[in-house]
């Protein structure tokens, strides 16, 4: 089958990939499209020495299993099932999980793929395939909910209005959260909600001190050096959320977070179950962020769109383009 | 009167300080003995631009006030008692605050201090000046208890041997929790209960993988490089209390944190009433950690002493070197 494959830094098309195995606990997926995400660039430049089938963000068809027929998204962490981690419900961090794309199991750029299939759910009708594709991120930006308590009026600065910025601000305004999205992409104002302050120009050049601080402070930057300079946002004792994966060792210095007794939370993949209900709700306007779509022969394209500043989200045509 | 002076570098003794003023507000105080932290040599060598009198754990009696004549320790913290911060009792994050010895306010190395009257505690007869003069860092201890829920069987691991570690990890074990305490400095495990597994060598040398995770780990190493290591201690979703407050910049990378989900949290001053109430019951053997003591005049000396490895509580007696 054909399939975008990464080898530490090189990115190429083949078309003789070997289709995923049928199997007692998988369910095999026909790909109808995949959105490009920032980790997929970060694994074509070799990060977690990355080499195989990329792609995480995807809706498909169901090809055997109990879903056969059906349109599909899926959970991308896979957990053994059966340790600690997994029993407790949280196989998200199973430490000999396999993740779709990222981790020891192939990705969604290609005609199929595999899933537990439990990690399956059924697309309702009335969600396009383009909006299912945004579940995954979808997913990650409803994850802070499920760690912190967010109330109505608590005041928030989401850094980075990039793809997962702007889905952050647009999930926390849901909660009633009155949101600050910093970022250096104007033209991404229009067609927020109103009611997100969207300010430029707070990160760029020196450091200077806050104009105020927050409740809640979100880093989706995708920048690690960031981190320092999001603290001094943060009111003592409020919460600073960490959504930048980037593995990179940046210099900074954290006493401030210690003397403001800042709670710092890690924030990674989030309820899928959530995330397409609130799409099935109409909720979130995702559609409205994409800002590219290609077919899988020119999927090498796609990942050189997704990278240029400024670009939302870019869709990937598989089932489409076949 | 007399005591030690830091000005940016230089530390030096004088005898012709102006003794506090009479106020309103606040209680004199006639300082019996004084503990060296790690603060006062960070502060010694210019943190936050520190010029003044240092000195911020203290046993004392009071001159005036209420509690005229009797044994009190205080509250570091001077909050303005009229902000939101102080009204919502979090007076030690009023951004107007002085802080004894550290900020904006005469410190505990010398004849007299004074604070506001409400920020002073009655010491109880059986407390001795000397375990008195451990309430402050002991109260800093307390502080994980406050932030964090402490269960019976969490497993949890204490980085750093040194004064602020090994309080930590005699507060966590009074709540049941079953400690690991990794050091460099086997000498001290003669004198902390049994129940504590003290361990050394794990952060000398290369980094190597963890042996175990932890529920919970906390940093009192003073070395703000070694936050990047502890994050492999730290089970999935696990915490991480940050206790060192030096201000460097160090190379760190935290994707680890992001990719566990791990809750970094600040981790500073703690509360006075626990920590002494802890003292009066006997529960925490404080002064076992007292190695050396001198008189005010040797103030220097006591630094000295106190910034040589293996080094725990140097105690500098005031009144009784008067």
């Amino acid at each position: 089958m054909r399939g975008l494959v990464f080898d530490r830094g090189a990115a190429k098309l083949v078309d003789d990939l070997s289709p995923p195995e049928a199997s007692e606990r998988e369910t095999r997926v026909e790909v109808i499209a995949a959105g490009v995400c920032a980790t997929d660039l970060a694994l074509r430049r070799g990060y977690m020495g990355f080499a195989g089938v990329p792609g995480h963000e995807f809706v498909g068809r169901a090809i055997d299993g109990p879903l056969a027929g059906k349109r599909v998204v899926g959970e991308i962490n896979a957990g053994c099932g059966e340790c600690p981690s997994c029993i407790d419900d949280r196989s998200r961090h199973c430490a000999t999980r396999t993740v779709l794309g990222i981790l020891g199991r192939p990705g969604a750029f290609a005609e199929q793929l595999s899933l537990p299939t439990r990690n399956l759910l059924e697309v309702p009708d009335h969600v396009s395939d383009d909006a299912a594709v945004f579940v995954e991120p979808l997913a990650a930006a409803f994850q802070i909910r499920e760690q912190i308590a967010l109330e109505p009026h608590m005041r928030a600065l989401v850094i980075g209005d990039g793809r997962l910025g702007l889905l952050c601000a647009m999930v926390l305004e849901l909660y009633g959260v009155e949101i600050t999205l910093a970022g250096r992409h104007p033209e991404h104002k229009e067609w927020l909600p109103g009611s997100i302050e969207h300010v430029t120009g707070w990160f760029e050049g020196d450091d200077s001190p806050p104009p105020e601080t927050f409740d809640l402070v979100v880093e989706a930057t995708g920048k690690a050096a960031l981190l320092e300079r999001a603290i001094p946002f943060v009111r003592p004792r409020g919460l600073l959320v960490l959504k930048t994966t980037v593995e990179e060792r940046a210099p900074l210095d954290l006493s401030l977070a210690v003397v403001n007794e800042i709670n710092i939370v890690g924030s990674r993949c989030g309820p899928f179950d959530v995330a397409l209900a609130a799409l099935a709700e109409g909720r979130v306007p995702v559609e409205k962020m994409i800002s590219g779509r290609y077919p899988l022969d020119r999927a090498i394209e796609a990942l050189d769109a997704a990278g240029s500043s400024g670009t939302l989200k870019v869709i990937v045509d598989i089932e489409r383009s076949a």
